[in-house]
């Protein structure tokens, strides 16, 4: 019965990586959630996989070394509240990222030992424009809509400008601060300073919560990880659909001409849909031959928005040194050239299996890193290079270089005919994350719902009670944080009181010279 | 026979339009031109074209009301030897674009005519920055290797910036030269300065052989059109392909796994060959999926060179009335949010159909230029919006953004296994141009050519004997031109002088007061 297939979910691809410290997402999540939600609504969708597995940009790899390994998306944390409500549905737990031992600070060739969020400094200027960077990042992404970034007051200014030149004119030491700089873009968005729009990357980091809720472990979005590894989710969705879900299945063509959706494979078998949701990233549109082609906006938006780049490389040893010697397994690695800007302690909640999350050719500086000739010899190596597979274009998720944002942005999820679009890509609450997959497919799923006329258009948005299992605390800044001043201030507040204790001083001067009148 | 189809050509789409001042190719002039020198060879290709018609992003419409119009790519200058030899080939001739009458230059709301390539100053900080802005661009594209910008002496470091952040280093005036450097950049590659990497732009401007070759009119990129439109040249070669030439077959699949490579078509044809050449641009490479996946690099690249984006506009009046003004149809506009930069002069060879060629919305601009009722009346009007077309995905060309040439660009026409590259992107002279296409189709048709042995590895790369009929002169630069500063380095000389004169002039105070030693 054609009509019995009311939504063929395109979940072509995808995968993702998490490099260092981000969980993020893979579009088939938003597929599949969004086919989950439209079954328990009594519809009848379809998903199209490209892969022959589930799960996109989550990749758990399940052997005999390693136990499992998630080596695509794997991070979650408080206020990702749908994807742990999933979780709790099918009772996968989570566990916490260890951060019991102290973090390490890899600069300048040596390593310092720290608690918290962002290393320590100790030259007072490098403290007060380290400060000053992360307080603006906030203070600009707050002018910013989640939901309508091209929509900000400034948002051609900061749009034209590149993450480096909005870096030039904010930092003001040479070195500390912007290593960390291009570390923080590197980490979070598996791309270059230089590569990505300030209005992009400020909106990306506001729609996380801010600069401490996207870094950090503890209360951040690296806090937990899923017992089992972040896979069972796609798979437990997967089965709940079971002969709903097609595997090997990449769409190559969508037909709209005609009163229902014809959907053709790359294996030439033909589906028909009243509706499709596009639950890829927006680059693999492309994928697709459409009729008719593709609106002029989203024709061009969709090669404007390329994926980022990441190899996530994780490395086992016999024994866990590191927590020995007084460390948890996170290191910030600033050193120009390092291939790897941040680790996090991957070892088995139970502590076995010892392991390190990283970057290629890691093994070398772990050892640097942590002052022991034991990184030199792991006893296991995974890795998974996201820039080679077809059905992703790269990892963790899709960046807008200058310029793009504001002149294409608002097509990104703007239904076409009765195509509608998902992908974590078009979140606007943790894009780029599993938890934004779900958003996504979600909402994608009620936007069909409510052309089907089964749900009022006010409904298709809507926000997620906080979980009752991972309690999001806000982060308190202080006193000094709020308003210590930038190094800029600080120079120009020296200088206006070197004027004024001068014009004390030939004010004393004057006294003393009897030219002031004594009254 | 299968062994007998020994090239498929996947000469899939693609389009052009020559907004304003340039003419540029189509990856179909790629395709076709492989094609045609492999059959020329003795082989036996196959051309697979996307659309329902040859020329991809060059596009003739005939009609009564305009005899013929080239909607897409359709000027040719001196230099451009290999598109100009197919015409002769083919008995295509050529005319001069009009330019015996005053060119416009639209600035500060007013018109003034001019004769030469770019307008002319008036004030002398001006001259000396738009003297300095130029001439800086042409010395450091000397830097650039044509074959390889990558390996440029500064790669790393101009392809990290923008060219507005190389525009905010260089130009020293506020407004005008600013915006006639934003004009010269939409007008060239049809994107804003920052979105382009600096380092590709510069490499760009001098493959086509500097700012003058690349913007000027008579002896530069816009001197001729082809009468009868460009078109006729892929038609001609269409023609002389015959059978071998599938139209309406986009290609959706490329397999290499076997003996033979295996194309697969969106219709649903299967065809074997020994080698297949994909002549589109870098980004429709993604309409294809490929068995095995693409390498890293390449994989990635495809998704991080943007299409261009332009309408190109023509307007239709009952009489020339410009030329009577003593206008040849050349206008310079330069104006904040103008919809266009540039226009030329349409009109046919013989005088009739009198036209002007621009972008839209392009009346009411037009009449405040010429400073006449009637280019509000225009007789009839035609347009093209490449940004619409799924098998271009826009135009001209493709553009780099910062940071991606140094890091993907060494793969552009790297062979795949039995995949090669051809499209005017791959191009080392004229790349974005018709010229450039032909070079690329060839050069990959001599690839396959000395996979099979039937040539010399050395005799890929063949440079082309000058054209008889269109000559390129050399552009002289005058005494000033070479010599004149830049605006910082006139202040700089200033205020040596002054120093100098300031010092001389206490010299002079010093032996007058008697505190200088009489000989």
């Amino acid at each position: 019965l054609l009509s019995s297939r009311i939504t063929s979910k395109i979940a072509q691809l995808s995968d993702y990586v998490a490099v260092n410290t981000n969980c993020k997402l893979c579009s088939l999540v938003a597929g599949l959630s969004a086919a989950k939600l439209l079954k328990t609504s009594g519809l009848n969708p379809l998903v199209l996989e490209a892969r022959d597995r589930v799960g996109g940009r989550t990749f758990t790899v399940r052997n005999k070394e390693t136990k499992w390994v998630d080596l695509g998306g794997a991070y979650i944390g408080p206020t990702q509240n749908r994807i742990l409500r999933l979780a709790k549905e099918y009772g996968v737990k989570t566990y916490k990222v260890n951060e019991e031992e102290n973090l390490v600070h890899f600069t300048n060739g040596k390593s310092y030992p720290f608690k918290g969020s962002f290393p320590p400094m100790w030259n007072p200027f490098v403290i007060m424009d380290f400060n000053n960077l992360f307080r603006t990042l906030d203070e600009m992404g707050r002018e910013i809509p989640r939901e309508a970034p091209w929509r900000a007051p400034h948002a051609k200014e900061w749009d034209e400008m590149s993450m480096q030149m909005l870096f030039d004119k904010i930092i003001w030491t040479r070195y500390a601060v912007r290593i960390f700089a291009k570390l923080f873009v590197n980490v979070n968005v598996t791309s270059e300073p230089h590569e990505v729009s300030a209005l992009w990357f400020l909106w990306y980091i506001k729609q996380c919560g801010g600069t401490m809720r996207i870094f950090s472990t503890t209360n951040g979005g690296q806090e937990r990880k899923f017992a089992g590894g972040s896979s069972q989710i796609s798979e437990c969705m997967a089965k709940e659909l079971d002969e709903r879900v097609k595997l090997e299945s990449p769409v190559c063509r969508i037909d709209q001409s005609g009163d229902m959706v014809v959907v053709d494979t790359v294996d030439k078998h033909t589906y028909m849909a009243r509706y499709v949701i596009v639950a890829t990233p927006p680059a693999l549109n492309l994928k697709m031959h459409f009729t008719p082609e593709l609106p002029p906006l989203r024709n061009q938006l969709i090669s404007r928005v390329p994926m980022g780049s990441v190899i996530k490389c994780m490395v086992y040893y016999k024994e866990n040194f590191w927590r020995k010697k007084g460390f948890c397994g996170t290191m910030v690695i600033e050193e120009e050239g390092a291939p790897i800007g941040l680790t996090l302690d991957d070892t088995k909640p139970d502590g076995s299996v010892p392991a390190i999350m990283g970057l290629r050719r890691i093994c070398d500086i772990y050892s640097r890193v942590l002052g022991t000739e034991e990184a030199l010899h792991p006893v296991h190596y995974e890795e998974k290079n996201w820039c080679e597979e077809e059905y992703s274009g790269g990892c963790y998720t899709a960046y807008f270089p200058p310029g793009i944002l504001t002149q294409f942005g608002r097509v990104l999820r703007e239904p076409v005919g009765r195509l509608y679009f998902a992908g974590t890509e078009t979140a606007t609450e943790w894009s780029g994350y599993m938890e934004g997959a779900v958003q996504a497919g979600e909402r994608a799923a009620r936007e069909v719902m409510s052309a089907l006329g089964k749900i009022h258009p006010t409904q298709i948005w809507q926000t997620e009670p906080e979980s009752q299992d991972v309690i999001a605390l806000p982060f308190e800044s202080s006193f000094w944080e709020r308003n210590l001043p930038s190094v800029g201030g600080f120079l120009k507040f020296l200088s206006v009181s070197s004027v004024l204790s001068t014009a004390a001083a030939a004010g004393l001067l004057a006294y003393r010279k009897g030219l002031l009148p004594r009254s």
